[in-house]
C-alpha cells in the first residue's frame, strides 16, 4: 500500500489539488484549470503538469478524484449515487480511470435525489465535503449550507445525507449584476455592511424574489441605496432570501471565509 | 384647437407613435427607436424623422409623451406622480419639452409608490395603459398584468392606480437564458406547451424561485425535459411564481399577442 496519494477537487472553474500522507494533507497546490479550461477533454493531459512535482517525488501516486470531473462534460461520467448518501454508498459506486503514466485514479460520483421541495437535485464535490464534515463531527444530525454559486443547504444524519436543495443564489447575483437593468452604469462596488442587512432584512418582506430584485433600482432611484452600494443589497436580498428556506437555526457554513462571514451575518 | 395630433410611448428599446384626430387613431409608426439608441440625448433630432410625414400634413402637431422618455435617462425627468393616481394626477403633472419645429410637447410623468409587499415600486408608461383602460371600461375595480421585461401587476379603484406591483421576469428569463448555467448549449427552443405547463405546475411546489430554477438544470440532466424545451419550462416557471402574487382570480391582461397568450395558459 502506498502512504502518499493525492486528493483531487476538480470543478467547473477550478482545479485544487492536496498531497496527502495517510490522512494528513502535506502539500496543496491549485491552478484556475477547471473543466472549462481542459482542450477537447484532454483531461490527463491537462492534469498531468499539474501534479508533475509530486510525480516526480512519488511515480504512480494513487488519484482520487471529487466534483464536477466526474460529470458528463467531465474525464468520465460516473453516475450519481442515490440518496441517502453516506461514505459507505459513495465508496461502492467509485469509477476508474486511466493515466498514461500508471497512476491508478478514482472518480467519486455525485449525489441526486428529491430536494427539500420535491424537485430533483445533484451536487457533484460537496458530497466528499459533507461527509468529511460528518466524520470529523460525529454527531448524529448536521445542516450545513455551502454557499458558493450553487448554494447548498444539506442535512445528514448518523454520516449519510438524507436530501440536500441547490439555490442559485451565486449565480444569481452574477447575472443580474452584470446583465441586468439592476446593475447598468454603477461605479466599483463597495462592500457595504449596512446596504448588505437592509438586503437582508427586505428579503422576507418579499416573498417574491422576482419582484423583491427590482427593489435593487427602485430604492437607487428613490436615493436610499447609494450606486456603490447595490451590489451589497442584492447580495443580501439573495442571501437573506435563501435563508428563509432553512428549516434551522444551527448550521455548519462550509465554505470560504468572505462567503461564510456573509451568510454568518446574515 | 388642434383636431390632430401625436401619442407617443417612447420607451427604452422601442419607439412607437400614433397619428390621433380626436380620441380616434388614424395611423401608426413604430422604430426600434428606444433611448438606448438616441445618440448625446438629441431626442428632438432623433423624434422629427420619426414623425416627418405626419408634421408634412400637419406642421406643429401637438406631441402627447409616455414611457421611459420621461426618466432619468430620458428627454426630461418629469417626477413620479404618487399613488393613488388616476388621469386628473397625471395631467397635473405633465411637464413641457421644446421642440425646435415649433410642436407644443408635454411628457406624462410615471408613477410610484409602496407596492403589494412595502417596497417602493415605479413605472413609467403603463400608468396609460392603465388609466385607458379605467376609461373604456368603467367598472369600479380592475385587477391588471401588464407582461413584459417588468411585468406589473395593478390594481385600480374608481379610475385610478391604487397600488402595484413589478415582477422581473421577463428579464430573469433572458439573463438566466443567456448568461447563465441553465442556457450554455441549448439548441434552438422550441415553443413547447407540455414543457411550459410542467414549468407552471412546479411554481408553487417550489417556494424559493432561486431553488426552483435550478430544476431548469437538473430535469435536463435526469432526461424529463430535452434541451430544445428548457426555455419554454423557464417561461412557465417564472411566470407561475409571478402569478403566485396575484390575489384576485379574475384580471385583465394587458399586452403583445405571445405573451398574453402565455399568461392566460398559465
Amino acid at each position: 500500500m502506498h502512504k502518499h496519494w493525492i486528493a483531487i477537487d476538480w470543478g467547473t472553474s477550478n482545479f485544487r489539488a492536496f498531497l496527502m500522507k495517510d490522512s494528513l494533507c502535506v502539500a496543496t497546490t491549485h491552478a484556475p484549470c477547471g473543466l472549462l479550461n481542459v482542450p477537447d477533454r484532454q483531461f490527463a493531459a491537462a492534469l498531468q503538469p499539474l501534479i508533475q512535482p509530486w510525480l516526480d517525488k512519488y511515480p504512480r501516486l494513487p488519484l482520487l478524484m471529487a466534483g464536477m470531473v466526474g460529470s458528463q462534460q467531465g474525464w468520465l461520467e460516473v453516475p450519481y449515487v442515490a440518496l441517502p448518501a453516506g461514505g459507505e454508498q459513495l465508496a461502492a459506486q467509485v469509477a476508474t480511470a486511466n493515466t498514461p503514466w500508471g497512476s491508478p485514479c478514482q472518480i467519486i460520483a455525485g449525489v441526486s435525489g428529491p430536494n427539500a421541495f420535491g424537485l430533483p437535485d445533484v451536487m457533484r464535490g460537496e458530497e466528499v465535503q459533507l461527509t468529511g464534515l460528518a466524520a470529523l463531527h460525529p454527531q448524529a444530525q448536521h445542516c450545513v449550507i455551502l454557499p458558493g454559486t450553487h448554494s447548498k443547504h444539506a442535512f445528514l444524519l448518523n454520516g449519510q445525507i438524507r436530501h440536500f436543495s441547490t439555490f442559485m443564489t451565486g449565480e444569481i447575483y452574477a447575472v443580474m449584476l452584470n446583465h441586468s437593468l439592476l446593475g447598468r452604469d454603477l461605479p466599483e462596488p463597495s462592500d457595504d455592511a449596512s446596504a448588505f442587512a437592509l438586503g437582508v432584512s427586505h428579503a422576507p418582506a418579499a416573498p417574491f424574489l422576482s419582484n423583491a430584485l427590482f427593489s435593487a433600482r427602485t430604492l437607487r432611484l428613490d436615493g436610499t441605496l447609494p450606486p456603490a452600494d447595490v451590489a451589497s443589497y442584492l447580495s443580501g436580498l439573495l442571501i437573506g432570501a435563501e435563508l428563509l428556506a432553512l428549516p434551522e437555526t444551527q448550521a455548519w457554513i462550509v465554505g470560504s471565509p468572505a462567503l461564510t462571514e456573509r451568510y454568518t451575518r446574515a
